[in-house]
């Protein structure tokens, strides 16, 4: 069976399989937003990304300085979504022999811009010669910025679910950026494409996060909100309910999508890249988690829902409190849509630890 | 200009520029086989190495699980020549959709033998489709295992030069399954095709080194002979005198290069790949030194040279004491061969500090 048939969810589920537990060195492995390791007696985060020409970026609509800091801040993000300060980072480059040194070098550029803004040193790396595509991969080591550090579990029925920024601008973004350069967009959509172009990694939030709330889970919302709040879900064995008109939408998203026709609703929950904090607390201290996040990391933030039974799913309520399923889509490396036609089995879906070997039958 | 016509050496020059010089948390940056960084008190190395099919193997005479093994062992190798215990491992990988999930599998098999095997736990990483290039990308964290981390300077006029194991398998292996599939090779043959399907990284001699001896710079052979003595000499601002008739050669690779009439010499002094230990130590623990290596790592190691005034070179040294220079010479990424006849100016050398942003106007 291809990767494509099999689709990345499915292949992730059987790597770990293959990778089996690490040792009592590792505090946290595969599964989180970062692994977390024990150095010398303290904790420290690593996460590594990768990143690819055509599918995650394409030069025709975004530049390679822009593509060097949006990659940095989307690495970094995750050293955030752990409640951690990134602080290394390395870089592994593939790139064709034809590829002009000027796209090499702007790349380069705007990693390092981004290195300087969120206070990391690029420390190594390795460059080499591919075929035909250009791939990235970059490996962040963050250090804790309070005394614990905040994973995807710890979620309790009762809590508060909040999200920092607006949300929506990365995929409304793309949208446009798909039919036109940014420079010919007009003033009120701009505002859209930059958050595609430009996203921030809110690496002062999770400062704020980590040192002065009794934050129990977190995430960045790299998926979606839809994929990322069943993440937090799932890890922390518990349900959600979600104010649907309390998701703070970046206005230029909506216009966007008002203006090319496409869902609402498809754009503000299922945007991925947006970088923005998704985290539970408990009931208490809402004015000051605002005015603590406004004041110290510049940034606002919305309570949109909170935390149930796991039994309860993850639903979406409207003014009259009618519940929806929010249904878990986003963007899924390798999956291919095949013709029903083929005559052969669809793979199922996956199914966490249910998951057997039994497939590789097909 | 092209990637290609800059080549790697000069490239990477231009990008240290670019990414300029870390904070006081990093003890080391670019520039030796691993970055130290200081994390909680204590330094830790991080490494990053990156290959791809084709450019760095070939499934057509390597199996994926031997890639998986090989290139976790080269990544740790990098942690080894720092004298440090590989502790924690990230896999970046990048694949078409069509890619069949066993060679991904079996791939995944072989990267956590060789993390079982060295004492790794592989903690993280990141799977992404790619439209044709295989691409994987790992990085290592790892401990010192002694007081002090081991570098490629501080090699001492007087010092002698010591290599761990028998040169020229690895090259020779590869001369040699470019033209037959392993399992037909003669037996006498097969050792060379081992070294290249399946070096060993020299975690154990790099405990002895770092724990037990005087070492004063170390450097793993990854580049082959040639250019990693003089990486040393570069950065230890030293001369190497290596005696021509002490080089190890593997006997295996001595019958490939007689029988495909290829020179003995180029296989010795280029052959890259190895991760045999290359360093340099005072005079006077000869015999403690290659009994201990011999006793607690399991391999054996040879003293070929010793330290020299700069300004002499980096000589093989004949019988006769007769010397000639050790041209640096290995495989570098990217770099093309143009036709003469293009008319356009060949890049010149890199020149390493002298080295300004002139020649962008190439």
């Amino acid at each position: 069976m291809s990767l494509g048939r099999l689709g990345e969810k499915r292949l992730i589920l059987r790597l770990r399989r293959i990778l089996g537990e690490p040792s009592a060195r590792t505090l946290l492995g595969i599964g989180d937003d970062a692994a977390v390791i024990e150095a010398g007696g303290r904790p420290l985060v690593v996460t590594t990304d990768a990143f690819t020409e055509w599918v995650h970026f394409r030069f025709d609509y975004i530049s390679p300085d822009q593509v060097g800091e949006k990659i940095l801040a989307a690495t970094v993000s995750d050293c955030a979504a752990m409640g951690a300060a990134p602080r290394w980072v390395t870089i592994a480059l593939a790139a064709p022999a034809e590829t002009p040194i000027e796209r090499i070098e702007a790349l380069y550029g705007g990693l390092k811009r981004g290195a300087s803004k969120y206070g990391c040193d690029i420390v190594g790396g390795d460059t080499i010669s591919s075929l035909s595509d250009l791939t990235i991969s970059l490996t962040a080591i963050g250090e804790p910025f309070g005394p614990r550090l905040l994973t995807r579990a710890g979620a309790e029925v009762g809590d508060d679910l909040y999200v920092t920024g607006r949300l929506g601008g990365a995929m409304a973004g793309l949208l446009l950026l798909e039919n036109a350069p940014e420079k010919t967009l007009r003033p009120e959509l701009r505002a859209a494409a930059l958050r595609y172009l430009a996203p921030e990694a809110r690496i002062g939030a999770a400062r704020v996060l980590a040192t002065r709330f009794p934050v129990t889970a977190l995430i960045d919302v790299s998926d979606g909100l839809s994929v990322d709040v069943h993440h937090l879900a799932r890890e922390s064995g518990v349900g959600f309910r979600i104010e649907k008109k309390r998701i703070p939408a970046e206005p230029s998203a909506l216009r966007v999508a008002d203006e090319l026709g496409v869902s609402r609703e498809l754009i503000l929950h299922h945007s991925g890249e947006e970088f923005e904090l998704l985290f539970t607390m408990p009931p208490g201290e809402e004015d000051a988690l605002l005015d603590a996040l406004a004041s110290e990391a510049g940034i606002e933030a919305a309570r949109i829902g909170t935390v149930v039974e796991e039994g309860e799913g993850v639903l979406l309520v409207d003014e009259k409190g009618e519940g929806e399923p929010l249904l878990e889509e986003g963007y899924e490396h390798f999956r291919i849509l095949y013709p029903e036609e083929d005559g052969e089995e669809a793979p199922e879906e996956p199914t966490g630890e249910e998951e057997t070997g039994e497939e590789t039958a097909h």
